[in-house]
């Protein structure tokens, strides 16, 4: 069915990198296959926000095929589970592939360092799934509160702990500030939702430490203010049961918290462990593959790697950071690159072009790092909101975020705080954690 | 903390008979409690908009404490498994609650008649979950179909049964032929989703039996037009892995499908039997419970069953429908009830007022009965959809749906088309079923 002559090209993942590397690729004549384990991309920025119950996982989601249907890619849904970069072969849960260029972008997932036995009670936020998951936690931990007549155990039902105080922990512990001190403040009666607390954990001395100094102290000033109690300088040295235990100083503590949220590492992908092994690849600590001025790998001219699994240092000293402008950037590169190739020339090395970073904290916050000024409050918010509007509205019907974002500010409502999944209080799937304990069984005087 | 001398309201269900009882209820002196199992209440009717990809679960839900906030009512997220009518007492897996009065609106599930072993492989569509599930599968199987050679199992994924042709039935099918012979068109690069077939098993000899019969032919018609073949007479006798069994007179036929749904029948919930139990209620083939006129038990007059799960047959020869009218109007019904009760006065018994019955195929077709007029096509369409986002916007932000409504209607788009949960393609939970079978594995020429 296929002319052998045309040059093939295989993309994993179907991120901010895969997806922009197959938009710019369809204008060249090649034949491309995007593989994705899910059959959309997920604007991973505003995650937080199904996680804690403003958007719906659809409000920021697109199917792949929608995206590229009119473009010439093929999109595979299926899983890359081994390379054989001597035949040029990915090889699927599915199927195998033939490829002329691979570009592997499958990102990163959560790091525990060592401590992977905190995933179940200390969920990380990737995938929709992750948020649902947060979001069932968080009103669940609320709900139960306002059955708990025990002291100690409701407030422990009360005490939302965030491990990591980079963008997603700030987001996550403004936005949960939010729920307890304003949206629930009047839908329980046994509760004060206003005694909630919410305790962010940064082992760095300040939030948001990739910001510049006085940006941080904005922020953290901004967190406060919701509600937030921020502890720099503090590490968590165990999760057992409902129980963190954390280091400040000298200082040892034991926090009860029913709702703990890990935002405080990444590792790379296992892909990146798949490459080492097949192409001899290195990788760095985190597993992410170390790449050549032009995103190849050293050995393999062919296979180009992008995107947060990638480590690119070849532009100042620390390697650019795990963010979307830095994928898209990347896939549009390597089309780049490759149809320069094709007609038998090339191109400079890769350069980042950093427009700037912006961390939202909550309604009216946000810190904007532009590079030739820094700002806070309302203005840098706004810019926020219209930055990730404008990315959104790129797509189908993303417009429509805008319109329930317009509506919440006025509103201040949050509608999508459904607590969904198998578990519902009572019968919950871990029942020491997550659900009313049996010995809280009371009489509830109407 | 509360006076003895106050009436307690015991609400079981927050679904359309419980809200609207605990709204009305809430203008008059009494202390109300509304349990359920869910923190929010879901608008039922258009669930199948949300198992095809056009709307969000949160789209069509609305937080109970939400509505309910500046009310006189608490709400207790929690099941009731048991009553004691000699102490006026409901038993919860949490706690035990006294009542004065107790109304009882827990709805129905899904009836397999005797087969329930058919529910993994045919499950209906009356929560969230079954929706997502649902979903999950409609659009998993146009991936697997994608990715499978052999043109009979191919066919079997691109086959979707829907046993039933009441309302669901005739929502999921029309809505299911949009999405093959629309939306999805140019998605896929292997397979024509133009090919899929959309079987419609109706076992009464026409779909939507209770309607006016030339409403039924209008209805067929519009099925047909869009691409679902409809099966009148036609009774499943058996489902076994993906085959379905019918018989059609004297006619036995084996549909080899991925995707089956059911639409087919309703049983009452168990509180049903509970209250037959305690009370000495009787009960209907379906279990639901017989009401006396005023809609309280025969032998218990302070306790009330509304809506579904309510066989009221007072008002003409069959019992009144499990539709949301019913269910409001009962609802206020046994609050002004009470309120008159209250001061020693009583009212006449219910009556249903019945506004008529509307029915949605597709887009710009519908089937309405008003009673003193019938009609369809798009005047039909326009009045259903008036109608829903009327009950809509008396929430929160469900405007919201009225904007994405018309978005998709200009664009025809379906944004959420998400297939989430824990099964994806090549590692679902019910592998002989739902992946790709092992020995599709092909090379697939890209």
């Amino acid at each position: 069915m296929t002319e052998q002559s045309t040059h093939r090209v295989v993309i994993v993942g179907g991120g901010f990198g895969g997806l922009y590397a197959a938009k710019a690729f369809s204008r060249i004549p090649v034949e491309i296959t995007l593989i994705d384990k899910r059959n959309f991309h997920l604007f991973q920025p505003l995650l937080y926000q199904v996680a804690t119950g403003t958007l719906s996982p659809a409000d920021i989601s697109s199917p792949l095929r929608g995206i590229l249907s009119n473009k010439n890619v093929q999109v595979l849904m299926d899983e890359v589970i081994d390379l054989d970069p001597q035949n040029q072969q990915v090889i699927t849960r599915g199927s195998e592939l033939s490829y002329n260029t691979l570009i592997v972008a499958t990102g990163v997932s959560h790091h525990y360092f060592g401590n992977e036995h905190w995933k179940s009670t200390a969920p990380g936020l990737k995938t929709v799934e992750d948020a649902l998951e947060i979001r069932r936690r968080i009103f669940l931990a609320f709900e139960a509160a306002e059955q708990e007549t025990d002291p100690d155990k409701r407030q422990a039902f009360l005490t939302f702990v965030i491990v990591g105080a980079g963008p997603t922990g700030v987001e996550l512990a403004g936005a949960i500030a939010e729920l307890a001190y304003n949206t629930l403040k009047h839908d329980f009666r046994n509760i004060k939702t206003t005694e909630a607390k919410i305790l962010l954990l940064e082992g760095m001395d300040r939030v948001l430490p990739p910001y510049p100094a006085d940006l941080s102290a904005k922020a953290q000033q901004s967190l406060e203010k919701l509600g937030v109690t921020v502890c720099p300088s503090t590490k968590v040295t165990d999760i057992t049961g409902d129980i963190v235990t954390t280091v400040q100083g000298d200082e040892t503590q034991h926090i009860a918290s029913k709702t703990i949220l890990w935002a405080a590492g990444v590792k790379a992908s296992e892909m990146g462990q798949v490459l080492a092994n097949r192409t001899g690849a290195a990788l760095d600590r985190a597993g992410r593959v170390m790449v050549e001025p032009d995103l190849s790998l050293a050995n393999h001219s062919n296979i180009f790697v992008i995107g947060d699994l990638a480590h690119f240092a070849h532009q100042g000293e620390r390697p650019l950071p795990g963010v979307a402008p830095v994928a898209m950037q990347q896939g549009q590169y390597v089309a780049r690159l490759l149809k320069q190739q094709l007609k038998g020339e090339t191109l400079p090395p890769f350069k980042y072009e950093d427009a700037g970073s912006l961390a939202v904290i909550g309604q009216n916050a946000a810190v904007a790092d532009l590079g030739f000024i820094k700002f806070s409050g309302p203005l840098a918010w706004f810019v926020w909101i219209f930055a990730h509007i404008f990315y959104l509205i790129e797509y189908d019907n993303k417009l429509i975020v805008m319109l329930q974002w317009g509506w919440n500010y006025f509103t201040r409502n949050r509608g999508a705080r459904l607590i969904t999944g198998e578990a519902t209080l009572g019968r919950a799937t871990e029942p020491s954690n997550r659900s009313l304990p049996t010995e809280a069984k009371t009489t509830v005087q109407v």
